[in-house]
C-alpha cells in the first residue's frame, strides 16, 4: 500500500482518504437483466462498457454463463449465455482499462463454454452458488482458475443460512483456489450489525486463507448503500454496484453513491451520470427497478423478491395494500 | 423500562427485541410541506393523521408556526402558519391517541401564536434553529415550557457546524428547560460514522443533563434509514420519519421502514401502506421529493438542497448532466 493512501479499514482518516487496493464491479448489465432475462440491446451493453472505461471503474460484469441447453433463446436475450462472439461484438477487440467479469451459476454452466483465458476477453469468473451446491461451484473455481482466470465465489441468500453451516462451507472454500469471496446480501434483507456480523464470520476464514471478500448488496430496505459503506469499512475490497441501482428487484448499491464514496481520484463521476441519463433511465418504466414497497415486504421478511418482482410487472403494481394482504398478512 | 422489553441499546438482543420508550414522530405535513408552501389540502391532513393514530405513531407534526406578517397569505398554506382553528379542522377536537407537535423557528416565531396548553391541541413545540440563533430560539423554548408544552430542539445544519462551536451551543442548551434535542442533517449529507461521532458528542451533554436525544435524517445519499438506525441503536429515543418519504427535497427517513425495524407490537404497517397508496403518491408527479442525482450531489458536497429543488421543479429536471456540469463541475 502505497503511503499516500489512507484507508478506511484502519480508521485513522475516515472517510476522507481512500484504498486504492479497493475494486469496484459494475453489475449493471448482469444484475439488471434478471429484470428482462438478459435481453439488454447491444447498444446497451456497449454504453455502459464505454461509461466504466471512462468513470475508472475496475471490472464490468457483462452477464452469465448459462448453459444453453437449460434455457430457451426465444425468451432469454444474448446476455445470459455471454458467448465470445457476442462480448467482442460489445466492447470491441482491444479492451478498455475495465476488466470483463462473468458469472456462472453452479450447476446451470457448461465447463466447455469457458475457453482458456488467453482466446478470451474475459478477466474474472464469478461463481454465483446456494450453500447446497458448493462442492459444483468449486469446479467450476477449479477450472476457470486452471484456464487462468481470476475467481470468485458468491453464496447466495446468505441471510437464510445457519451459522453453523455458514462456517462448514467457509472451511471448504478457502481451501479452493478461489480469490475472492462475497458476502452476498441476495433477499436485501440484512441491517448493517448484520453485514457486520458476517464479514467478520468470513473473514475468520479468509484472513488466514489470504483471500479477499467482496460485497454484494440490494436495496429492499434501501440499506444497499449503507451496507455497502459497512463492509467497506470492516475491510471488503471488492465492491458490486450497478449504474441508478438497475439490478433485479430493488435493485443494487448504487454505483454514483459507491464512487462518491471512495474518494479515489481515479474514479470519475461525469461518465456514470451520463449513462444514467441517456442509457439506464429510459428502461425505469418498463423494468421497473428499485426500492418499491413490494420489495421492502420481502425484503423485511427475509424472502426471496420474486413475488414481489411478478407483482411490479402487473398493471395493479401501485396497490401495494393488495400485496400486502395478499403475500405478508395472509399464512 | 419493563422485563419484557429487550432493547437496541443495551445490544443484547440486537434488533430483535424493541425498546418501548423510543417515540416515533412523524413529519409528513411538516417537512413535506417544504415541497409546496405549506399547501396541503385539509384532507391531507385529516388522512395523515388518521394513518397515525391507527398505526400507533406517537407524534405527528402538522406544520409551521410562521409569524403571519412573514408569510404572505398568497403564497402560502395553513400548514406555515396552524393556527387553533385550522389545527382542529384537521384533527378534530377529540384527539386521537397520536400527539401533535408543531415547528417553531427562531426569529420567525410570535410568541401570542402560541396559545397555552391547554387551549391547544398541540402537545410539543419544537423549535429549529441555526447555530447563531440558539438564544433566539431558547427564548421561544423557554416560552413553551412555561405554557405547559413538552419543548424539542433541532440545530440545523449540524454538518456545517465547527465541532467546538457545536459543543459550546449544546452546554448552553442543555441549561434551559428543553426536554429532547435533536441531531438533524439538514443537507442529508452525513455518513453513519459522522452521525455516531455526532450523537456521541451530543450525549457527552445530554446524558449527564438528562435530556432526550432525537434524530432526523434526510435522504440525499440514500443513508436516512440507515443513519436512523445507527442513532436509535446509540441510544436516540425520538426518531423523525415521514409516510413514503415525503419530506424536503430527497425526503426523510419512511416511517414504514422506521416501524419495520422498529418491532414494536404496537405500531401497525397496514395503516400506513393505506396512506402511502391514496393519500402521499398521487402527489409523487407533482413534488418530486424523493432521492434523485441533484438531491444526491448537493448531499454529496454538503450543500442546502435549494440549488436542486429548483432544478427539479423545472421541465428539465431529468436533464442531471446540466445540473452536475452547472452546479458542481463549475467553481
Amino acid at each position: 500500500m502505497s503511503k499516500e493512501a489512507s484507508t478506511h479499514a484502519t480508521g485513522n482518516k475516515g472517510w476522507v482518504g481512500y484504498r486504492p487496493e479497493l475494486k469496484v464491479v459494475d453489475c449493471t448489465v448482469r444484475d439488471g437483466g434478471l429484470m428482462n432475462d438478459h435481453n439488454f440491446p447491444l447498444e446497451f451493453v456497449q454504453q455502459i462498457y464505454a461509461a466504466d472505461c471512462a468513470a475508472g471503474v475496475d471490472y464490468m460484469e457483462i452477464g452469465y454463463k448459462g448453459m444453453a441447453s437449460m434455457y430457451p433463446k426465444t425468451q432469454y436475450g444474448l446476455w445470459k449465455f455471454c458467448t465470445e462472439e457476442n462480448m467482442r461484438r460489445a466492447i470491441g477487440e482491444k479492451k478498455g482499462a475495465t476488466k470483463i467479469s462473468v458469472m456462472a451459476d453452479a450447476e446451470r454452466t457448461d465447463f466447455n463454454d469457458i475457453l482458456p483465458r488467453e482466446k478470451s476477453v474475459v478477466d474474472m469468473v464469478r461463481v454465483a452458488t446456494y450453500i447446497h451446491q458448493i462442492p459444483s461451484a468449486l469446479e467450476i473455481v477449479a477450472d476457470a482458475h486452471n484456464k487462468g482466470y481470476e475467481t470468485a465465489l458468491n453464496i447466495m441468500a446468505v441471510s437464510t443460512v445457519p451459522e453453523s453451516e455458514l462456517e462448514s462451507a467457509l472451511e471448504i472454500i478457502v481451501q479452493s483456489p478461489v480469490n475472492i469471496l462475497y458476502v452476498v446480501d441476495s433477499f436485501g434483507t440484512l441491517y448493517s450489525e448484520q453485514i457486520r456480523g458476517l464479514v467478520q464470520r468470513f473473514q475468520k476464514f479468509t484472513i488466514p486463507a489470504k483471500k479477499e471478500l467482496g460485497i454484494h448488496t440490494h436495496n429492499n430496505l434501501q440499506l444497499a448503500f449503507a451496507n455497502t459503506i459497512e463492509a467497506i469499512v470492516l475491510g471488503c475490497n471488492y465492491v458490486d454496484a450497478s449504474i441508478a441501482g438497475l439490478g433485479r428487484g430493488a435493485g443494487n448499491c448504487p454505483l454514483e453513491l459507491a464512487l462518491s464514496f471512495l474518494h479515489n481520484p481515479k474514479f470519475k463521476m461525469r461518465p456514470i451520470l451520463e449513462a444514467i441519463q441517456n442509457t439506464v433511465e429510459p428502461h425505469r418504466e418498463a423494468l421497473r427497478w428499485g426500492f418499491a414497497i413490494p420489495y421492502m415486504l420481502t425484503g423485511y421478511l427475509n424472502q426471496h423478491p420474486k413475488a414481489a418482482m411478478q407483482f411490479m410487472e402487473g398493471d395493479d403494481f401501485r396497490n401495494i395494500i393488495k400485496f400486502y394482504d395478499d403475500a405478508v398478512q395472509q399464512p
